[in-house]
């Protein structure tokens, strides 16, 4: 195989532009290692005019992605439009409908439609590979798809945000409030243009359900994660999770129970001192635990225009390879409808709640959690300036999040619980 | 392709075990993966009627490994005989001569002779695979072939001997000397026949030279791998090191330099709270720095039945799916002869000595240091039982370690040191 194989590029904001400059840069040792050339036919982007730093005269220039898509001289579609559906869905949709093999970055795209473009890939017998599309750089589809194929997998983690442990870590390094950091990492350009992507954990939820797809044999069902962000964190939960020896991440779990599949994305407690605890700043981290491997940690750049770039450009060294396999890992039509199970596996839980200063107060609390089923391994009331409520922390035994959730819709009734109680899971890792 | 795989498996030990265990459990799960089934057909180790605690019934069985490499209902011949030489190597060589794929988890045999064997597989359009001969169930080996194949790779490190870290750790946490925790680790039987393999660096040696082949596109050196072990290391070492917040760790480097390629297998001292820092215990670690993803960290079980043969059958699958590569990642023919450089990057070193306790001995030893170019960072000396030596510890600026080794065999002429300096390398991680 010495034809070179020819990418169709569509998008050229940070990612495409870093993709052209490795082609281009890399193109002798890229060729040494795929067994032949990279070459680009076309690229396509919104305004034409653009000084993106790179040279692009090389290349046919296509308006529309969907020309692009279907052009002749076009092997692999590389898609880095973004946004779920439109012109990237749309040109997707044509590269495939033309037998072409699709790369992309597209975590939103693909946690909507990648069952049915992968069942529209598959009998044409093209590809769609997105290793970009999960905590960039690190190549973390190939690790669960390829590398630990022989196992059965018992649980996919991750800290897949960069800007919400960001957020975390600048919260707990510098002791600033929620709303300042965030303003903070707004300023630096570090959210998306909704934030609520980044800090609601929908953009982390798009990246687990893929990976669950993968490890567990299900259609992607973004819909089934159960979402919580981090807005509702307060640097004293921060603090008195630390005073326990845990750090808060936004974490998401995937997991197949006897009662289905759990997917969460949500903030956790996890030892301050295991990887997961450790990872501080934007960098991202995925912990695959299998039956036979046991446990196995990646770590490393989650975004940027280098890792994302450096993902997008392996899966075309691997179709230019020839390496293909199923879009999830195995055929898209034999690929399971998963029966969602809500946070089913008991854990210990952090709660804190605002509890009015009044004799037995605390006890009511006591009461309410105890008739849920709920006990209680460590409680403490601590320090306040405000009179009128004490805040207090309570450290539950293992239990699920439905008694949980019994039990805080109890506290209402006690009349001595002010505000909305805060639950976090504590996860063992 | 609904055709099985089929498979010879040489060698029926922990690993060979596990192999045949796996691939009978998730019979359907790998099949459904790798899009056609894999079938054991025949069987070889030294003992046949040893208990294994596997059903072999169904598989024909060979005294001969290089009979059961040249049978005709073999694809893949995998090899978990171990040792470089002798039947391993015969059999590798001709199940290749047949143009068979082999999948192996042997880094002294690869580390000898992976070039010729590759030499050989290649014109013939066979495969060698062998991500179990580095870091057990970590999926370096394909991350580095693939994942990251896009980047320059800048440079590799690795903790890849879980029973010196495993020494190491009980060390510290002990606070046992060397002889002690030695003697503890080949009680519970962590330790090679040869015990040297391990503590000599020898294993983890083997394993670094086969990641420097494929990221730096040159022939496997492993002649060419500065070796120190951790036999020098005491625990004094440990506690000045943590006392600075340093570990020591029996760290991998490989690198390529101005003055060529840099493989060193040596104790150094690496942050404490940087990942390498935090590994504790018999886990493995492997970094990988490439000039557009930045640094991956890869983390696992880096030995034992379940890891191991989780590797050996992601070999097997890739082969199943067609994934075929050069064994390094690109032609045999085309990987180039390295030059050596022994640790030329430089870095600041930890120096400690015995000093005679008499006036002035610690101005002869600095004058030697300045004269060697060696600057220093830090000097203390410390409290010990010993009134007629003092323990003396130095951190260096950056200096190349033969200015440093210069220095010390000067220390000789100053009457003033007692016995050998231990030094030891601080790498940046």
């Amino acid at each position: 195989m010495t034809d070179p194989l020819r990418l169709g590029i569509a998008g050229l904001g940070t990612v495409g532009a870093g993709v052209v400059e490795i082609a281009t840069r890399h193109h002798n040792l890229i060729a040494h290692r795929a067994g032949r050339p990279i070459a680009i036919s076309a690229v396509s982007a919104r305004a034409r005019s653009r000084d993106r730093g790179i040279d692009l005269s090389a290349y046919a220039w296509e308006d529309d992605p969907v020309a692009l898509a279907r052009r002749d001289d076009v092997d692999v579609f590389v898609e880095l439009i973004g946004g779920e559906n439109g012109a990237a869905l749309e040109a997707t949709e044509a590269a495939l409908a033309a037998g072409k093999d699709v790369v992309t970055a597209n975590k939103a795209m693909l946690a909507r439609h990648g069952q049915r473009l992968a069942e529209t890939a598959e009998p044409k017998g093209a590809a769609i590979r997105f290793e970009a599309a999960v905590a960039g750089g690190i190549p973390v589809v190939k690790a669960l798809t390829e590398g630990l194929a022989a196992n059965e997998i018992t649980r996919v983690m991750g800290v897949m945000n960069g800007t919400c442990n960001y957020i975390l870590t600048r919260m707990e390094e510098a002791g600033l409030p929620y709303e300042e950091v965030f303003a903070e990492a707004d300023a630096l350009g570090y959210l998306e243009a909704d934030p609520n992507l980044d800090v609601g954990g929908i953009d982390a939820g798009h990246k687990l359900s893929l990976l669950a797809a993968i490890a567990f044999g299900t259609k992607v069902s973004f819909d089934a994660v159960e979402l919580e962000g981090i807005g509702r964190i307060e640097i004293e939960d921060i603090r008195q999770a630390a005073d326990m020896g845990f750090r808060i991440k936004l974490l998401g779990v995937a997991r197949m129970t006897g009662r289905g599949l759990e997917q969460r994305m949500s903030p956790c407690l996890v030892p301050a001192d295991s990887p997961l605890g450790q990872l501080q700043g934007g960098t991202n981290m995925v912990v695959i635990e299998g039956d036979s491997v046991g446990q196995i940690v990646l770590r490393g750049p989650g975004a940027g225009r280098g890792p994302t770039a450096s993902a997008v450009m392996a899966d075309v060294i691997d179709l230019a390879r020839g390496f293909r396999h199923s879009t999830f890992g195995r055929p898209a039509t034999s690929l399971s409808d998963p029966v969602s199970a809500r946070a089913a596996a008991p854990a210990p839980y952090y709660l804190r709640l605002q509890l009015q200063d009044k004799p037995g107060a605390l006890a009511k609390v006591a009461a309410v959690l105890g008739e849920a089923g709920v006990s209680i391994d460590r409680m403490r009331q601590y320090g306040h300036a405000d009179a009128s409520a004490a805040p207090v922390l309570i450290v539950t035994h293992k239990t699920t999040r439905d008694a949980l959730d019994h039990a805080t819709r109890g506290f209402a009734a006690t009349g001595v619980v002010v505000g909305q109680p805060v639950a976090i899971r504590i996860e063992a890792v």
